[in-house]
């Protein structure tokens, strides 16, 4: 990306001098912006624009150009991009529309030029993007409207998005907000550069504190996964405005970008894993930016309220509480403190009344701001301003302003009032003290600080897993080997690789041997059809559970045998499998989903209706943490049911956890051999007593073509 | 209300002529919004105030005064509020603080004030409010900063706040947003005149269409219910903004304005039946006022989305997908005709790409409005533009705004981006086209619309109660007559009244009656201590099932009774219940509970860890319709439980339906002698089998007290 971000020379294809032209506007946009490298205007029909030599061609160039900009017909783009290779340019933005966005036409255009970059061992940016900004450099690549002012305000926030002009609403918003902004890249079509990349540049860039990225869907997961780490690391919040869950999303999203969007619940997984703050909206988007970028973050939940008047202080406090954050009653010391400087008649408990009589005049309404960020009983503070206007409101603003510059915890501020209380808006603003328009979204934000704040505090970069290589080959062999869905009985032969309790079993060629296979574990047993044919083995009448005799054994053998070879007469079976019979526990699913871009998943829930019907699960990526897997067992909604209720006691939550990281270990080793494992149910019992793995199927990531599910 | 809001005479007193102190800011007020009424300042200081004369007490006044404005220290208000009696002043809005919201002794002045009222035959507003607003007749009886304004725009809005700030607040945005209001009612601590007579008052004004709402707790259930219909019949949005919900929220709206906050299930579940829009936020408010305004609502589910982004049609569809609505694929023809007026890289499907390029010029943007607009496959359209500046932004505006006012469907504009866009700002909001500066938004303000679309089809009065004037007085004069909750047996006797499938059984007073009893309902049978003082019988030892013989039964009998005298050694003992063993089937539970405000909730839901760990219930106000109760058996979350699952078939949820109605009747008649209703659990059998009512307990009102629950 450094070519890209950081070009000491530019060139411009069809440069012109009408300004209201798309290239007239690139060219304007750079010199306005005063880009410090130079600007190569290329374009037959002139000799110079404002003062600048123009070039009939690329290849008149004497000097190195880095970064060609491109904004012709899309059927011009092949032949301009093969000249830049031919004069060793090393980057270019193709803004162009026209590509794999219009179809199968403009796909094979879009094929065309990665191959091009590729033997000229170019890098591009494009298509159908709005290009990119550097912003310290006055490298201003975008024909936007936002540009179109005088000063572009600098700072630390960075922008990826893979949509051009929704990347450059949220510059827009940004710059409005008074938010500084030091580098945008807008990916487009992603020939070539995913957005990936260019998270990866802003990170890792010094100069970055708050990452925003829209997201449509990723190419490159595991750069994107290292990116997430080293961002991680370095404490810079990645808030995520990921679009494309909805079905009709979908459908947009492929006809837009032509992006893979992955699936929505391994991306929310992911995220929260990572600790990427998910925005829902443009607006909540530029609120998180401006709450993260004083680079506060609270050291616990509580948050103290200070506002004008009860009734905010009770919305503010209800939103607070519904995501997590705590809003204590001060102490009595406290209180009293508080209480000489406000009025009588304010109430000082928290949500504090300052009351409208103490903000207009005096010290009082700073004094106690102080005194509230001093105290220990408080992690962060929102001060809530009703009407204010004029110079009234902006003595506020410098009071806010004041206080929030001499602390280290974070303060917001609600401000619900129109224009008129401008004066107050732009003193707060130029402080970088994070402003809302609205209690509720005062809230949501510093909500995101704490949250973040707990994730920072238990982030820790995953340990290097440790491979087994011999048994990694062999599951990597049993998978690419099987083209379809593993039967049950080889399924439980790999998890017992992984250490995981499966039920003891054996397959039955003949009754005879089913019957003293039974004897030996004795009765009763549960007998059940092995076939890799027959995925659903109940609807099939290949299972029989509570067999307790060896009559029962031979008659079911017959049974089982004619009902599957009448279910599916194709089926290969492989004969009976007999199988202890486990005490009932409470039954739960694990299971295994692999996303092609960010990695497989694993799913834990209880079984029964509560996966299905319920919807009662959690998802996680691979590899769990001991602590992950820990959480996952409480982080369903019924985690009540595993700890015990109603009189039963709780189930043996060890064993589970000793489940799921053997589960995940699984993922690991079998890398992308592995589609999807499904263990259902797998029955826990009471603590101490362990869990069994009653049912299980494996499915090869070749099969997923020919199986059914 | 008449008298507030329409006064012909108005007395301030107190009344300044320095225009800075609150006193002077009501005259102010008045003046510069030209109140068309008589104008009575009250100050033995002055001879006249800007040329109207200046009285010094009240009784001076010769002509007569409907409306007193007082705003002075707390403790003069009682003597003033004597002699506005003595004149025949027939209203008083009370602004002063310092009453109940500051403890004992300002609460000992509020009642003082209540009985002067009373004592005259004087309405009072307030104390500790912001006033009142008429806004089309000038009467202007407020302090706030909100009136500096030279033009306070009228229009269909009324808004009644029991929070003087928030509520000016919220006519502040209001204001910003170019909405137009007609009333304000402040209520403060509601020594007298409530939320709901406001609410009364606005509904029943024709020229409302729209009313808004912000409420920490209702004092008058009943006459919010009444209102709350008159709303739904006139098709009068009513959106309220109900806070007090967090336990510190709570605590605060305790404090303020001292109201009685009722339980926010109550509200929510109420809020639902009546339509009545929940909003969250004070942006939220605004921003779904400036939706109604317009009074047009959607026949069905499907929107269309016009973009210059595909980003932010993803982005919107996501969001429109989330809420139940739905953004079909437009067909063919429809495509084709869309075609012909956007760019051939624009997307025709819905979303609908026209692309920045074809809102610059020309007709075409408008004619694809207007094409989608007519088509009978979108019931509601969402424009959203991102950049666009000066003119440009202008012509869209005009463009957006002439499509609008030529259709009956819901038009609503995410516009995203700055201040560069004001232009067309300022043109839709001319228009009254509501203007959104984020796509959710948008997405947000146009879901209600459609859900309150859904209510009023489906909205109808609820017919007249049939009440059974016997039945009534007997559970009337059962729950009168008890102090404390009824054991199982009374219960069920009154449930009977109902109609209600209870189990057979027979309370023994002997082992020997004991048999008898057993040997004519036939084995098995359960048995269970009878004690109005034993409320959890299972955790006394005092429940026994599978009973199956008359030596066991003889058994069962000493123990039980032995062991509940040992569990409450006070306890007085009936005997014990003989009960029929009803058939394992699906267990629900159905209770009732009385809020002392909003009057009594319905609450159905799944037995065992259903309602207790996953809080999965549905709680209806009572009387419920037959749909209602039907409505209730799908809305809980489990609901495919009911209808059949993993093999088993549908329960007999026509049998629950009638339970529902007959208890649904019970609650009608018991009035406010009932506290609460516990059937848990209530065993349904397979459809056609039935329904039983296994256990249940009745609490009265006056034991409320008393119980320990």
């Amino acid at each position: 990306m450094h070519y890209f971000m950081e070009p000491t020379g530019v060139a411009i294809f069809g440069a012109s001098q009408d300004f209201t032209t798309i290239n007239g506007k690139i060219l304007k946009y750079l010199l306005k912006h005063q880009f410090g490298g130079q600007i190569y205007p290329i374009n037959p029909k002139y000799k110079e624009i404002v003062g600048l030599p123009c070039y009939p061609s690329i290849g008149d160039i004497t000097e190195q150009v880095d970064l060609a900009l491109i904004a012709v017909a899309a059927a011009r783009v092949p032949g301009i991009l093969r000249d830049c290779g031919g004069k060793g340019v090393k980057r270019a933005v193709i803004f162009s529309s026209g590509f794999a966005e219009m179809g199968q036409e403009g796909k094979k255009v879009q094929e065309e030029i990665l191959q091009i970059a590729k033997e000229y061992n170019m890098r591009v940016i494009g298509p159908n993007c709005l290009g990119i900004l550097n912003v310290s450099t006055g490298l201003i690549a975008s024909f936007s409207g936002s540009m179109e002012v005088d000063h572009i305000k600098t700072g630390p926030v960075a922008l990826v998005s893979q949509s051009g002009a929704v990347g450059f609403m949220l510059f827009n918003l940004l710059q409005e907000a008074g938010v500084g902004v030091n580098y945008v890249v807008t990916t487009g079509n992603e020939a070539d550069v995913t957005a990936g990349e260019g998270l990866t540049y802003v990170v890792e860039s010094p100069d970055t504190k708050v990452v925003l990225t829209y997201l449509e869907g990723l190419r490159d997961g595991e750069s994107f996964r290292k990116t997430a780490e080293k961002a991680a690391e370095a404490g810079k919040p990645i808030i995520a405005l990921k679009v494309g869950n909805s079905a009709s999303g979908q459908k947009a999203a492929a006809t837009h970008t032509a992006a893979l969007t992955g699936s929505g619940g391994a991306y929310k997984s992911y995220f929260e894993k990572m600790g990427i703050i998910q925005a829902r909206d443009s607006e909540d988007i530029i609120d998180l930016a401006q709450a993260f970028l004083p680079g506060k973050l609270p050291h616990g939940p509580r948050v103290g309220i200070v506002t004008m008047s009860g009734g905010v202080g009770i919305l503010l406090a209800d939103r607070s509480e519904e995501i997590g954050l705590q809003v204590p009653e001060l102490s009595a010391s406290l209180q009293k403190e508080v209480q000489k400087v406000i009025p009588s008649f304010g109430c000082a408990q928290n949500p504090v009344d300052v009351t409208a009589q103490s903000l207009n005049q005096g010290e009082e309404f700073k004094k106690c701001l102080r005194i509230l960020l001093a105290s220990d009983e408080l992690d962060m503070l929102i001060v809530a301003i009703t009407m204010a206007t004029g110079q009234i409101a902006e003595k506020i603003g410098r009071d806010i302003a004041e206080a929030a510059l001499g602390t280290d915890k974070p303060l917001v501020v609600s401000w619900s009032v129109g224009q008129v209380a401008k004066p107050g808006f732009e003193v707060l603003k130029k402080a970088g003290v994070p402003l809302y328009h609205s209690p509720a979204r005062a809230v949501k934000a510093i909500g995101a600080l704490y949250h973040y704040a707990n994730f920072q505090k238990n982030w820790k970069l995953p340990a290097i897993d440790k491979i087994d290589p011999l048994r990694k080959s062999q599951i990597q062999t049993v998978l690419r080997k099987s083209s379809q869905a593993l039967s049950e009985h080889a399924t439980k032969e790999l998890l017992e690789l992984y250490g995981l309790p499966v039920t003891k079993e054996y397959v039955a060629v003949t009754a005879e041997e089913a019957v003293g296979i039974a004897e030996k574990f004795g009765y009763p047993v549960v007998m059940k059809i092995d076939s890799p044919d027959i995925l659903h083995k109940t609807e099939a009448g290949g299972v029989a559970v509570n067999i307790s005799s060896p009559q029962e054994v031979r008659a079911k053998f017959q049974e089982i045998i004619e009902r599957g070879k009448a279910y599916n007469p194709q089926a290969k079976i492989n004969g009976i499998l007999i199988q202890e019979q486990v005490t009932p526990g409470v039954e739960v699913i694990i299971g295994l989903q692999r996303d092609p871009v960010l990695g497989t998943q694993i799913m834990f829930g209880l079984g029964g209706i509560f996966v299905e019907v319920l919807k009662d699960f959690i998802l996680k990526p691979v590899p769990l943490s001991r602590e992950d897997a820990e959480n996952m067992l409480n982080e369903i909604k019924g985690a009540a049911l595993l700890n015990g209720v109603r009189g039963r006691g709780a189930v043996d939550k060890e064993a589970l956890t000793e489940i799921l990281l053997g589960v995940s270990q699984l993922a690991v080793e079998a890398e992308d051999t592995l589609l999807s494992l499904d263990m259902n149910p797998v029955t826990v019992l009471p603590k101490g007593l362990g869990a069994k793995v009653l049912d299980g199927v494996l499915i090869s990531s070749d099969s997923c073509q020919t199986c059914t599910n």
